[in-house]
């Protein structure tokens, strides 16, 4: 809250939380195995209501009742593929706002490709990867072998902005410090905890939270960066009693259940410009 | 415990739950993706043992090794309604139980036909789902907006009832409070606690549930109340702490294993007509 | 500790172990739905960097990047056998360690067949299972009706030595004692605890963990040892507080991040001969 622009961000944060309660907007996600279940209790302990389904039979259908729609390629397959594209594309039919997770783009060429291929189906409101992933899908190479290391974040910052301006995408560059931009505006975000690192499904989680944020408010860039300073309070509380990993993981279901406006004023750490 | 008949009902459930813990019947599930580790979990923790197969080559030898048969059409695709359809019939020719939890049916036509279609493949003990899903299975559609609603839920009622006689399979609608009905008696049941919404998959715990009663007593009616009412007084046994939605999933693990004959004596508020 | 081979070996599991915590060795698994949380959740917690990816298309280069490759059979179907053969190939390829956990070897001829076929498909470091999965894997029928009985246990740990030895595979068979052999030396842990049969996939995190130990040290029976006194450790920690499973389960999590050299020389106790 460190600006006038940053306490209308986090009042609006505050607002679009209320919302998300007062609402359950229906968030569905196309995500993958490893973290289904921590993805829906994510969803279901902020306010929102997920959905799973990926069966390209239903998946129009089922984007037809959402408010929002996530895609993660956590745990790709052909099959799986063809339902996210034609679910993009739905959510483009039925307007509903689209994040895409490009979980490990940049590993192997078949992320890569499926997340570009997934951008250039439809359009997609949010983009929420790490540094390398972000750095894979904007086509340029992590040239520092660390992407996590001060030039290696910046890279991928400069990434996301062009990509963002070029695109239209929202870019959200999750790390030590979060990164937000829409190519013109951004917002770094010093919210969270380094346990977060130790779990599995967090990133995957702020995109889902991302996916709620979004299905409340219209201004991507404005629910990415509440989402992800939603999120890292959330984390914040849960790592106050000092948990091992495994307890951290409940601690941080009880935090999204628990954070409130009040907490979000008081703890936020959002730079615009 | 209000009856004569509630009274024997409760030492019908204490019976079962005893012997669920002595012999440890073996749960086949073919289930979906988001619920698997915490169905697994809740079966162990009940005292039952749980198996996961779903792939068409072992699915009539697995069925063949079980004692209850639990299908769940959470996250479906063809390949899966394949195995589940050949598992129901194997369920059949093994003469073991099968529990069909048709989740998200009305929610898509997908889910609604494969609801319906595994039910005509072979016999079905129990279909338990909310108030919404078992409309739609039985052919008719929410009226009220919200099924949860007390006009809602009276609705879902007369569906299950005449379906449950039509069809002769027992169903059970879940809620605030819970339903159990084959056409003839019902059970109503008034145990459970708000929190068991806040996390995912405590419908399909409950019908993985059912399904462990179901192996170890042949009254599917019977089985199916003891199995609600034991999850319920779990609920509630949980939800003591006043838990965020994490701890209250963890805890929820902790009380199926703890949960006894006495405390189900204690607390059961079970209604029978 | 017993003796001073035992002592030497434990040594060296403290060494493996802090080297696991300094480079974050990447264990690619393709494993079970089921467990994947949970099992990602494990190898962060002990220091290891988990990564699931099943797809044909994306599996040699995943496997490239690996430092081991942990293949679990427990909920399979034909598209993931045709990966996890092409991931062994891979493995042997990019000479990294394989670890096998045949999930339900012995339960089905499906599983029985695969984990053969992909034990023929090339080298396997370790063949981790319970008594009547290495069994069934070795082509010997369990005579006795329970494999945990004493004689069960017996049967198994001969067929593991004789098995371990024709193919030149460390086979390590866990149960209330584990029991550890690469043909010629064998290992005999009696750590652990009770409740760690009552969560579900204790089983495959011990697959994960050798995995990860396999990452850090050549010697695959000193690895399989030392991840197996590490775990079996952590669990006696987890059940100290006399939890329910549930919070058994989480406390799993946390006892693997806090266990270090000073608890594995003070607990460990393993038997060499």
């Amino acid at each position: 809250m460190e600006d006038d622009p940053g306490r209308k961000m986090v009042e609006k944060t505050c607002d679009v939380l209320e919302r998300i309660r007062r609402q359950h907007p229906l968030v569905h996600n196309i995500t993958n195995y490893v973290v289904m279940n921590f993805t829906a209790n994510v969803l279901l302990a902020l306010g929102a209501s997920p959905v799973m389904a990926h069966a390209i039979e239903e998946v129009d259908e089922m984007v037809g009742l959402a408010n929002a729609l996530v895609i993660n390629i956590g745990t790709l397959s052909q099959p799986w593929i063809d339902s996210m594209a034609k679910a993009v594309r739905s959510a483009r039919d039925w307007r509903i706002p689209v994040v895409l997770d490009p979980v490990g783009a940049g590993a192997t060429r078949f992320r890569t490709e499926t997340a570009r291929r997934l951008i250039d189906e439809a359009p997609v409101a949010v983009l929420r990867g790490n540094g390398s992933e972000i750095l894979a899908v904007a086509g340029r190479k992590a040239i520092t072998r660390g992407v996590d290391s001060v030039h290696g974040a910046e890279d991928a910052r400069q990434a996301a902005g062009d990509f963002a301006r070029t695109c239209g995408i929202v870019v959200a560059v999750t790390g030590a410090e979060d990164f937000v931009t829409d190519g013109f505006r951004t917002a770094r975000i010093a919210n969270g905890h380094a346990l977060m690192s130790r779990v599995t499904g967090t990133g995957c989680a702020a995109s889902a939270i991302t996916g709620a944020f979004c299905a409340a408010e219209t201004d991507a860039f404005a629910a990415a960066t509440g989402a992800l300073v939603t999120f890292g309070i959330a984390g914040e509380l849960a790592a106050r009693p000092d948990p091992g990993p495994g307890s951290f993981q409940v601690g941080l279901l009880d935090a999204l259940d628990a954070v409130d406006g009040a907490m979000i004023r008081q703890r936020s750490r959002v730079t615009l410009s």
